[in-house]
């Protein structure tokens, strides 16, 4: 990340500020971790979006850029108390010029917390590529719950988590269970015997997996693209000579397998994303076998149509037979229609192609779009 | 560009490409350009893709990483004998695996070229921000014009050209009414008094400006991942205080200027796009009134529908009233719908959409096109 000013880090991705968290907290470092946790009408961000302060800088963003500093003044105090708090921010009627606003136009829930080991399961969880739940007491409890107090359930499974109160065990399941099928973070209200308590439900998720399975040149500016836009990206090479980190500087890492081993060294599952870019029509279409014996939802495939012909009809293999449910997730040639034909341009087509499959989106113009920006086509109002 | 390999800037931004051999002519710094002159078969990139040779490293593609590591060993040749070269690289039967790889599939044959004060008019026909056509002859010619030869029309007038033999001029014109016609880069026959000379008709255009009206942390996303894929981007502000350059490292330029000014300010033309994004609904109302009095195709507008209603409404103003053709390049939710609401799947969702409108593509998957890849929707091949 580009940190030469405060809001310099505004743009990184949301693994970044997992990541960054977690490496503040090793280092014993001071820091502040700001999460929305209630929007009421038009915001950028939904709530579960989260940012870290530390000094004058902070990394990821709540809203669109319209509170981030007044968050790096309050993080001062925050730090200086040591005491967690919600702090409402309403864009309504600023007069700062941003209350008419894109996104800003709502009223933003911010909860502020200094870093600390309350955040050590969540983090560890979510470093171990772990889908994970918060839950967080943003109100209402007094003294013996107060405001930050945290749990964390590893795959949401609530036995998994320690020193939660049996009265709100009971209560908070049913709720996490609403909160869980609808896939965004929210904010429930749990009777407790002094009052509703405020209990924030957050599932911090592993990022999407991506494998680029390639060592070309064309390999890296997919993984910049991808990992910018919050893929976790491993280059898998077939070729242990072209799998040097250093040729892939925006991968996560570089692995070396065999196309026809694929599921012994990798793993995959529902959120798994896979590209074929081997430039090899044998590679591809080993690795192309494997992987339809895998749940990926998602199998790109470089090169055009007759290409694809050559490789299903077999290169010294039987014929490849593709049921329609596998057809369904191979998408070849790979992208979105964008035309263009340089590097960057052929990787701005593949990673929205691939934002649109995971998020089960259309990629149509958004302005031909009857729904919110933000609603799932079952209207259940996420990201 | 990442330097620190001698592939590593094969991603480069054509810009790129054209402004890294003006400043390498500028400083009398050797270098060879390789231009690709013609292309038969399945191929990555299409004629007049550029790459520039220096030393051991090189800038820009003409293949998907084939054959760029054999141009630099051959660009060395050029050098010494000082004498340009047309090579023909048949991937077809290639037995180092890439015979069957995606895109390198067909013949390609590449100019090499010392870079020297031939390549002085189109490199500053370009910087001044000119569509022009470079004309190269890549054979057949002898002594009389060796391969090599160079001349430069702006904006494609043959007129403005110099040096052009009698013989030649009348008969490239109305090859070079096809070339411009279809839009892409062709080598043509030209009988001559001596035998039929090939002429490469190069279009070397100028890249599409966006202008990216806004001020805030949102902007420089868009700028960097517009400006990778090919855009020339400057960022405009109405605010003097925010429009500090190194606020926004990706972008071109920064402008100021006051939203009922635009168009005295800045230029504008059909390959112009225009992003609103001032947070700000006065600003963009005012910036959007300006904007439909030019002849820009795409105007993106951030912020939701209801946001929109808004503006179009008035905010003290008359009602904003549209014609049918002023709504059809307004996009407004600006983006294709890709869900995700990170700053960088945003941006992603917004140059994925300049990139569809600039060529005339859907945006849907490209399993579903039916014509090539680079195939024009009138079916003239290219890009």
């Amino acid at each position: 990340m580009r940190e030469d000013r405060p809001d310099a880090g505004w743009s990184a991705p949301e693994a970044t500020v997992l990541e960054r968290a977690a490496a503040t907290l090793d280092a014993d470092r001071d820091g502040v971790l700001a999460t929305v946790v209630g929007v009421a009408g038009s915001a950028y961000r939904r709530p579960g979006a989260k940012l870290l302060v530390e000094g004058d800088g902070h990394t990821g963003s709540v809203t669109a850029g319209c509170i981030e500093g007044r968050l790096r003044t309050l993080a001062a105090t925050v730090l200086e108390t040591g005491t967690s708090q919600v702090e409402r921010f309403d864009l309504t009627g600023d007069d700062e010029g941003w209350g008419a606003g894109l996104g800003c136009n709502g009223v933003v829930d911010v909860l502020l917390e200094p870093l600390d080991e309350r955040h050590r399961p969540m983090l560890d969880g979510y470093l171990a590529g772990n889908d994970g739940l918060a839950l967080t007491v943003v109100g209402g409890a007094g003294d013996e719950l107060p405001v930050g107090s945290r749990w964390y359930a590893t795959d949401g499974d609530l036995s998994t988590v320690t020193g939660l109160p049996t009265w709100l065990r009971g209560s908070v399941a049913e709720a996490v269970e609403a909160v869980l099928a609808g896939g965004t973070a929210a904010t429930v209200t749990i009777p407790g015997p002094d009052g509703d308590v405020e209990v924030f439900c957050d599932p911090v998720l592993a990022p999407p997996a991506l494998y680029l399975f390639g060592s070309g040149t064309d390999v890296d500016p997919v993984a910049e693209l991808a990992s910018r836009a919050d893929f976790r990206v491993t280059v898998v090479s077939f070729r242990g000579g072209r799998a040097d980190e250093s040729l892939f500087p925006h991968a996560d890492r570089v692995r070396v397998t065999n196309p026809t081993r694929l599921t012994e060294a990798l793993a995959f599952d529902e959120d798994t994303y896979a590209v074929l870019m081997t430039h090899n029509l044998v590679d591809d279409r080993l690795a192309l076998e494997s992987l339809l014996d895998t749940p990926v939802p998602y199998i790109g495939l470089m090169g055009p149509h007759e290409r694809f012909e050559d490789l299903r009809a077999g290169v010294g293999n039987a014929e490849l037979d593709l049921t329609d449910a596998d057809r369904e997730r191979l998408y070849t040639p790979i992208g979105l229609d964008l035309g263009g034909g340089t590097p960057y341009q052929v990787a701005t087509s593949i990673v929205a192609e691939l934002l649109a499959v995971r998020n089960g989106r259309s990629a149509d113009h958004l302005r031909t779009r009857e729904a919110s920006i933000h609603d799932r086509p079952d209207g259940t109002g996420v990201d």
